[in-house]
């Protein structure tokens, strides 16, 4: 079992080490030859550390650079840059302040030139500036509607996006005739390019009348300026932009695939997209763990099954302290109870599991006696969504403490 | 399309059939030398069927026969046998009667006699005798204040067969000398023999000493013959027994990877003991299969992915009629939108899922549009329980009829 414990830390510490936001840049460069000079615009969480990346490797090619990133997530100076710290989930002045800088950097480009955009999570809320007649108080209150009515996070972006003088695909016609090199971190499970930051250089696939559908659909109370704007259609094609995307849980799941099989575990990635509800994947992985154990599974060990995405937790109890992943390794505890040679773990690449200072858990066929050697009821705590208390009891956290990077998770079930 | 459809019939149709009781007993027996005479005895819900079957294949060498199957369970005579029906879920007179002439036979047995026992799902109810001193009423009251007081399936069972004169192992004991040849149609997740009709012919797991714990642990108000029999140790080994499974979720999952093998697609068994929220399962499916489309995944396509087992559902509405596996379908629809030459369909072998005459949900990336074109949403079906109502509504039911057998349920991705 050390040898399976020490395979699945360097599994995790190095598959997320490949998707660091600078890792990310560097590759996306590496494939990328410039024609002259180059702007940059990073947005985003992990802007600061992309721009970083971007000026090490780029140096004097670099003309002019700004970074909008949440307040506190500035390292220091970058030569060339201007950072702006802004507010984040809910956009302020100074978001409109970056932005508005962003813009006139925009605006001063012509042919010959080219933008590199650099992408990462957070950035819709980091890049905003309404429409002209428009505030960011008409758009939350628009946004507090949809809310309010039960739309889905397809509709609320469908509408919010028309609202944006950058979003929707609006800056990179801005930057046009110029054209637009976009590198995406992405934090959005089917890397969907018209929602990550709300597609700021991607066209939008939404149409002017799905918009107003939807309006009509939750009988929104809009003003004039609003309803004007919803009936304007977005850019459906752009021809100045390429994009593409160097971290995302699709690249994270890779590099795990990779890594595996360095180590000597046949890699088996299932899916890149798991939405579902925390718990209920950890029991199906456990499930599938007892058929590898008998040898009746597709998935012959050793192996490492490696399932992606974002799963949800629906909270039954209060008081607990926990987070998906925590809720996931868990949940399979009590499944691959007595199983050898078998290892579950479920880590956020972002180090950070819900409001927790773990990044996951990690459990195998010996976990259930521990916990209850320790007194802990498994049941109990999964309805208290108490993983943490549980996992922390018998040394079953994974602490790789903030990561910088966020390309959501990877669930895992390595058998040697 | 057609063609999919059609593959994914002839695997539900097949593969069911493959699993039947008749066929079960034929393939058990084939593979068995009788010595002498043989004595028969079939319980459970499909005894009818393993009893005819067992007839038409042994005829003469069968000495005697009975079967205690459900009421309305008996298709007629069979030569040689007394055909007894009785109370289902919850055992009767009629249990106690037809117990009470298996035992007299299992009494007449000599050294040389062999009994063929043939088990199958709800055996737990129509086979049953209490120990001297007990009635069924006193079984009732224990079983009452377990469920009562939040004990799970393995507790209850533990405590309860300790109860019985022929369940854990004490019916097998009974026949000793005589050999017991053992053919289960299992509908017990993971096939664990003490389980399977509370194990007559099995030795038992659980020791005096857990089901006294149990009894602890919940304060059971119990009478001083319960607790002698609690006390008294169980059967820990048989040798005179032989047993084989030959209809099990196992066996299902294995028919269907064979049958879509010889269609062409290649078979990935990921598990056969599912046991998750179904919903949250078909969720899970439907992400695989969005990997499996856009070829990210370790399944190629054309391939069949099979889940095996039996999930759960928790009932969030009312009103609604539904089953498992039409739920697991359902929950497929959204995540499998849009997607080409991909079928996902869920079917229970027993071929009435739920309280409804459907087997089953098949469902493919049309589906969504069919339901919002009827006018179905799909979120407040499953928030309902409505699965029924909405596949109904677009063509979507596997409907089979009453198949006569029981091991539980698969899943299926089917890519072509």
């Amino acid at each position: 079992m050390k040898k399976l414990y020490q395979d699945a830390h360097t599994l995790i510490n190095e598959s997320i080490e490949a998707n660091l936001p600078d890792t990310a840049v560097r590759n996306a460069l590496k494939n990328h030859r410039f024609g002259g000079p180059v702007s940059v615009l990073a947005i985003g969480k992990a802007a600061w550390t992309m721009a970083d990346a971007a000026q090490k490797e780029l140096g004097n090619t670099i003309k002019h650079g700004i970074v909008i990133t949440k307040y506190k997530h500035a390292q220091g100076a970058i030569p060339g840059f201007e950072i702006i710290e802004a507010g984040h989930p809910v956009s302020d002045e100074n978001t409109i302040k970056g932005t508005e800088k962003a813009l006139e950097m925009a605006k001063g480009l012509s042919a010959g030139d080219e933008l590199l955009f650099l992408i990462s999570g957070g950035g819709s809320a980091l890049f905003e500036k309404p429409l002209p007649g428009l505030t960011l108080a008409d758009i939350v209150d628009v946004n507090n509607q949809l809310l309010a009515s039960g739309a889905d996070i397809v509709e609320i972006n469908m509408i919010r996006k028309r609202l944006s003088s950058v979003k929707a695909g609006h800056f990179a016609q801005i930057c046009a005739p110029a054209k637009v090199f976009t590198v995406v971190l992405s934090d959005v499970l089917g890397d969907r390019l018209d929602s990550i930051a709300s597609g700021p250089a991607a066209p939008d696939v939404s149409t002017a009348e799905d918009a107003l559908k939807v309006a009509q659909k939750y009988r929104l109370n809009l003003t004039g300026t609003v309803k004007k704007y919803l009936a304007e259609e977005t850019p459906k094609s752009l021809n100045n932009v390429e994009t593409v995307i160097t971290g995302s849980v699709r690249t994270f799941c890779q590099s795990a695939a990779n890594l595996a099989r360095g180590l000597g575990y046949t890699p088996y990635v299932l899916c890149t997209e798991m939405n579902c509800e925390a718990k209920e994947a950890g029991r199906l992985m456990a499930a599938m763990a007892r058929d590898i154990d008998r040898e009746e599974s597709a998935f012959r060990r050793p192996c490492a099954v490696i399932l992606g995405g974002e799963t949800v937790v629906h909270l039954t109890g209060t008081g607990g302290k926990g987070g998906r992943n925590q809720e996931i390794a868990l949940a399979a505890v009590g499944g691959i109870a007595g199983l050898e040679k078998t290892i579950v773990f479920s880590v956020g690449s972002d180090g950070t599991d819900g409001p927790t200072d773990a990044a996951g858990g990690i459990v195998d066929g010996t976990t259930a006696d521990k916990l209850k050697a320790a007194g802990i009821n498994i049941a109990s705590c999964l309805q208290a969504n108490a993983d943490y208390e549980a996992l922390n009891a018998v040394n079953a956290l994974i602490l790789t403490g903030p990561t910088g990077t966020n390309v959501n998770d990877i669930s895992v079930i390595l058998a040697g």
